[in-house]
């Protein structure tokens, strides 16, 4: 991809200094409102933690987005920008009872968990509360997997949620997660099959769970493009219906990244271009951003975005990209076959594209005496 | 290790709200004056990088120690905490030419460099200054091991001396970095022979380079010991014999765990204890810190942090240790086989002993909307 020379004038010039990211928050609409046509009647949560930028929140409010949030700080966030209290899920599974308290005063009602030690707290600093139990799923597929720290066994996911009404909380449902980037449509229906055994297991006690959360996940281009969002519409809702047939719960998903990445393009300058030794193929190309910077994604190379510079049309090579920082474990990519224009220099410009997600958040408070990533909203 | 009911009251009481690196300068001060004492007559650069804290720059500045600097914010905080431009290194062979020119009109004068493009820089922005030229050295045996982002061949170190010197430059010696937390005292010696071997091929062409700069990587106890700071010192001095003779360059070293680690204690609240299902041997304990929020370096259990709490008296059984964080990766030690008290409950502080280095700088700018890593000193 090749900037134009206005693009060039505003990354290098108007953009100001790098490294920036850059947010156009009309994407992040548009991108909601291609996952909530996909998913037609289900309950879209935008997950906080992937921007929790306000100009980006408020673009949400206004599009009729919910917010999953995962602290005190997201929830002032999303009601600061015009969400109702009604619209916020708690979905962390893990929270201080100070924060539960905190969520309850401001009008939050729905919460995540996944073991008796947080149900405890929720019944105690949120009476009378949904709830939503997370099972444990597999995040085979996914760019960046989930690990085993959320999520509870079905059977002790209905002994969870039985323990919930009788404590007076209302047992809404359950929440599995795939996995992030998570490029097969088919790893969502696993999950499906075993919250449908758990709902009519939970329904022969009495019990009407309403709500199915299906997570996030839902993959975006990077270097790789991901298949159109109406895939993984049409696997999840397949999914439903063989599972569940008529009595179906609501759907609840949580995009993050689907809605945020899109929306964001990070302009950083090539502070050095070297070779180590008279044999190196590849360049070393370092950046003034990196991983400590915002690109915490890049660990193991698992998040491959997709670059571009002004130079783009000229015949490229092969790089080995880093970051600013005197840290060596600070390098993006080494081994992903990465290439980059030869006549790229020292100062030029790289746009690092869809890193609306998981990157401003992310950078440290000042690693090295580096700053952290700033955000320009167009 | 356990608290004595005094220290819990501090720990939870007079401390505050968790999570807080609590820092005692005094402690450093030791650290560096043990580690002048090991390497009598070197010259110790404290690498800022490891802790930034400018109580702790203003009692190294006092005890007389000199610094390793990798941006202009470290070059401003060591100023401002009564360093001598003299007394600084400018050792990230990394820099914006802005940069360079920043911290040569503040007075600095030496700058390392491994590649002919940063020398271009050094040429223009700080003229005549002192270079010293990083190698590529070998990493194994560290826990935190270096990759190849830093450092050149010793066929090209002696063409860039060469060339520093032809541009005005004072090729002032070569440098290299054997891996931080580096356990095996011998890993020195093969660095110390390349550049004996440079220095004296540099020599024939009638340089006389002066300084070996044998970097960082001085280990210190965490859950494991390492060996006394004069075992790294005998070896580097034998090495240093052995190679040069009577012909000895001067010792430069750049500690910077070795210095601040020990005199950090993060103090962490256990936010819940978990099974996630009823097979599980290993309780899962999340705390209100994680690799987001400092403990970075335990990224694939690298640096494996010593714990202590008040019931460490009692039977212990084994845990998985994951931050606060919704993120999935956000796990400290899983395969590592910790363990921690069975009566250990929510609410309990848990001390992470030897966090004073790499821990506060690294912390997100607030990623799931959790702040930063506070500091205290004491």
């Amino acid at each position: 991809m090749t900037l134009t020379a206005d693009e060039e004038v505003t990354a290098s010039g108007a953009l100001g200094r790098t490294p920036c990211l850059v947010i156009d928050v009309e994407v992040a609409g548009e991108q909601y409102r291609r996952i909530a046509a996909a998913f037609a009647g289900a309950q879209i949560h935008y997950a906080v933690k992937a921007n929790p930028e306000p100009a980006l929140l408020r673009a949400l409010v206004e599009a009729g987005c919910r917010f999953d949030v995962a602290s005190r700080a997201e929830i002032d966030l999303c009601l600061a920008a015009g969400a109702s209290p009604a619209a916020l899920s708690y979905g962390h599974p893990i929270k201080k009872p100070g924060d539960i308290a905190y969520a309850y005063a401001r009008g939050v009602r729905l919460f995540a968990f996944d073991s008796e030690g947080e149900l405890g707290k929720i019944v105690a600093h949120a009476p009378g509360s949904g709830v939503i139990c997370r099972l444990l799923a597999s995040s085979q597929g996914a760019r960046w997997p989930l690990s085993r720290k959320f999520g509870c066994t079905p059977d002790m996911a209905i002994d969870l949620m039985k323990s919930a009404a009788r404590q007076g909380l209302d047992p809404a449902g359950l929440a599995f997660h795939v996995g992030s980037q998570q490029l097969d449509p088919g790893r969502w229906e696993p999950s499906v099959a075993l919250a449908a055994d758990i709902f009519r297991t939970l329904e022969q006690s009495g019990h009407r769970p309403r709500i199915l959360n299906a997570g996030g996940g839902f993959p975006v281009d990077y270097r790789v493009s991901a298949l159109p969002i109406t895939a993984y519409a049409a696997a999840i809702e397949a999914a439903m219906s063989r599972h569940f047939g008529r009595d179906r719960p609501a759907l609840m998903i949580e995009p993050g990244r689907y809605i945020a990445a899109p929306a964001g393009v990070l302009h950083a300058e090539v502070v050095l271009i070297a070779r180590k030794s008279y044999e190196d193929e590849s360049r070393w190309v370092y950046l003034d951003v990196g991983r400590f910077g915002g690109l915490a994604e890049t660990e193991d190379e698992a998040i491959q975005y997709a670059l571009a510079t002004t130079r783009d049309d000229g015949p490229m090579g092969p790089v080995i990209l880093a970051g600013p920082t005197c840290d060596s474990v600070d390098i993006m990519y080494q081994h992903a076959h990465y290439e980059l224009p030869l006549s790229l220099k020292a100062g030029d410009v790289v746009r690092i594209l869809g890193t609306g997600a998981y990157t401003a958040t992310y950078a440290s408070v000042g690693f090295n005496g580096f700053p952290p990533l700033r955000t320009q909203i167009t």
